[in-house]
């Protein structure tokens, strides 16, 4: 986490910012506004409300336009689109690469991205179309096409002089991809070889070919494990013939990351798709009204539960008081396991193959702590309501109650996998309410059949 | 969130992997283990239970050992140091780079740690201590310190013959640093300026002198923002008196994003420290119980407050029946709001100058939804108790807890910032705290003061 230094440049500048925009000083705005880099106007564009936020983008140099919405979130980059006219889209999109122009297309209308594919040269919208005839989420999805090709038969003398008279590289540029006569994958050649190896060496003698390019049909967490394992900076992407299609570069796959660590923080409070905090008021109400509807059901269902119990709980309202004891400590441990498994998965740790492992052990921890907290809270309740077999029931349940937990928190998340349900959206749900039916039913239950008469 | 796919390799390695160590074969055991990379070793041994892991571990060749060491967990290193022999760990030690040795040695016992320093070289030793006297979360603990250094005043060519002489370059490089002298950091020139630029043109006037370097002394949070708003792959290290120290490069920029995010969700569940999935029973299970007892305190505060209500719960036992309802909705539209603040402060989106809009825009959301859902609530209680006054009573409460909740999630991150408490690991308890407390206290209070006599 961001200790509280993280947020104060950023802070400092939207606070002289929105003290220039407030007194209406637009030139100042302006100077300040482009001396920032694309990246750096998102951010802020992010952290303005709704009306500041339209002023500021008014602002914004129509040359690096197309730059600043690539870089906010898809929820802001919609908001900042909707109010542009198609002419201003355009211009925007101009300054853009091709791959960059690829994510770009997929947030406009349909209307807007054939006109835009109308109005290039055909071999940009060659590329275009390829890169976006993948999903998204694959290899090819993530690849940009700007690429520094070289064949293996010549000298790298000759990759020298044909460096120099390209005059520039591609970012990330840190190898050249070696292909044949008909655009086939063969191997790479550092920039690092480029520059230590004897120039009258061939490509082909300097060239690593032991380097197997990715499948553009690769989802986009396997290419993320890749880019972590092995360090890399670029990597070839080819078709299912070997023909090199185009490169991943390192600073998608953060982005990749970035996005899978937000998605997984903010499905779990049933925001996966809430990233504008100054979306407008009906809309987040909409979408978080959803997740709110999810879990009355499920409390309604715990409600349910108790009302099977009116009999018992009339007679002893200590019942009453003590409840929400079992079920809230239920919730908290099958948490703990749920997120350990879920994080597991994500990273492969955790399969068929070591799952009955982790079930023995995780039923351990709880029986463990089941049995530390069960006394606790048992000692608690005899102090409070004078009754030793109320202690005995609390904490009977409890120990079921940590179990339950355990295994619906280990459970759940490879039924949900197997199901195609994301464990990260759903599994706190369905924890929290197997934890609270069991938790009651299992105090309520003991009580009424020991307490009672 | 990976899809289910993404685990199959692994996975199927493993089962693989672990049919042979069951069978006892261990020649063929050793085939599959050298022919992986030290990161895919590392994610073997994290998923595999002690037993099995150790087995592996004697396994793995003492060259790549620390590597594989490097790639692990922290827990999972030290569980696997603590059965080193104290030459074995230099050992491994020994294939490292520097900047991987001071991660390294940070995990071990100083009394290990001064023996290797005592060990190495002058020279390395030197770069080494400049780096441990670094905070491991500083620019100055993320660098490392294999660094190719130029002299502006020599001409591009002699450069190119200079890296022919070295033969190779450190990984990741793609720039050359510029120093003077005394070693002060005066620009960089790239390795594309370098291949694409006049070989008679001096270092001088290709370099980019307008990249500034780190200070060693930047925060890693705000290193991060750096590398993503820039898309850097590598950039230079200073001290306050602009001496060149090392280099930061995006691999281990990507660590820290992974770390941070690991640490966000793990924490939400009280689980920061716990990340080997397969660590000891008791040692888990002390972890997990001081979350427990924390998360204990809390549920007892509630149970008191519902205790202060007992002769009113005597008289309606639908109270008791409907209650949990408005502490779980006020519990999962706090989190939610809490969710958004933290991941918003994370991201600098969020501070001093929007505080007040925002906590204006979160009560609206709540008082929208609390609205529509009261209805619902008050008229689902209605049609199961035939009482309109505990519709209204559970229907005014919801909304007030609603309400309470949107503050609280607004204001606790905010608080908790100033105290220098991370709101990742304490904002949630104290969320549910407070709408325990508040929904229990609004429900049973506005139902003593209307619905009864």
């Amino acid at each position: 986490m961001p200790d509280s230094a993280t947020q104060e440049p950023t802070d400092e500048r939207l606070q002289r910012l929105s003290d220039v925009l407030e007194s209406g000083t637009v030139q100042q705005a302006l100077r300040i506004l482009n001396a920032l880099h694309p990246a750096e106007i998102a951010d802020l564009l992010e952290s303005l409300p709704p009306r500041q936020r339209a002023l500021v983008w008014e602002l914004v140099d129509g040359e690096i336009g197309g730059q600043v919405l690539l870089e906010v979130g898809e929820e802001v980059r919609n908001s900042l689109i909707s109010d542009m006219q198609a002419d201003e889209i355009l211009a925007a999109a101009e300054g853009l690469d091709v791959d960059d122009l690829a994510d770009f297309l997929q947030s406009l209308p349909d209307t807007l991205l054939q006109e835009t594919l109308q109005g290039m040269d055909k071999q940009n919208r060659a590329r275009l179309e390829e890169i976006l005839s993948y999903p998204e989420d694959s290899a090819g999805g993530l690849m940009d096409t700007n690429l520094v090709t070289v064949r293996a038969d010549v000298p790298l003398d000759a990759v020298h002089r044909y460096l120099r008279m390209k005059g520039e590289l591609p970012e990330h540029t840190n190898q050249l991809f070696v292909v044949d006569r008909y655009g086939n994958y063969q191997g790479v050649i550092s920039l690092h070889r480029l520059l230590t190896q004897d120039p009258d060496a061939l490509v082909a003698d300097t060239m690593d070919s032991t380097i197997s390019a990715i499948n553009a049909n690769m989802g986009s967490n396997d290419v993320v494990r890749l880019f972590e394992d092995l360090d890399l900076v670029t990597a070839p992407v080819v078709d299912d013939r070997n023909r090199l299609l185009g490169r991943i570069t390192v600073d998608d796959v953060v982005d990749v990351i970035r996005d899978e660590a937000e998605h997984s923080v903010l499905s779990m409070a049933g925001l996966s798709e809430e990233r504008d905090i100054f979306a407008p008021v009906v809309q987040s109400g909409r979408r978080r009204g959803v997740w709110l509807g999810v879990n009355l059901a499920t409390a309604f269902l715990a409600s349910w539960v108790i009302g099977r119990f009116t009999a018992t709980l009339d007679q002893i309202v200590a019942l009453a008081v003590l409840m929400p004891i079992v079920a809230s400590m239920g919730g908290i441990a099958g948490s703990q396991t749920l997120t350990l498994v879920i994080r597991g998965q994500a990273l492969g740790q955790v399969g068929r193959t070591n799952i009955r492992w982790l079930l023995n052990r995780e039923l351990a921890v709880a029986l463990l702590n089941g049995l530390v907290w069960s006394l606790v809270v048992a000692a608690i309740a005899v102090l409070w309501f004078h009754d030793y077999a109320i202690g005995a029931v609390i904490a009977a349940a409890l120990i079921i109650n940590l179990l339950c937990a355990a295994a619906a928190g280990v459970v759940i998340p490879f039924v949900l996998r197997q199901l195609d349900v994301d464990p990260a959206l759903a599994g706190g749900v369905i924890l929290t309410t197997i934890t609270d039916v069991i938790g009651f039913v299992a105090f309520l239950g003991l009580a009424t059949r020991f307490l009672l008469g």
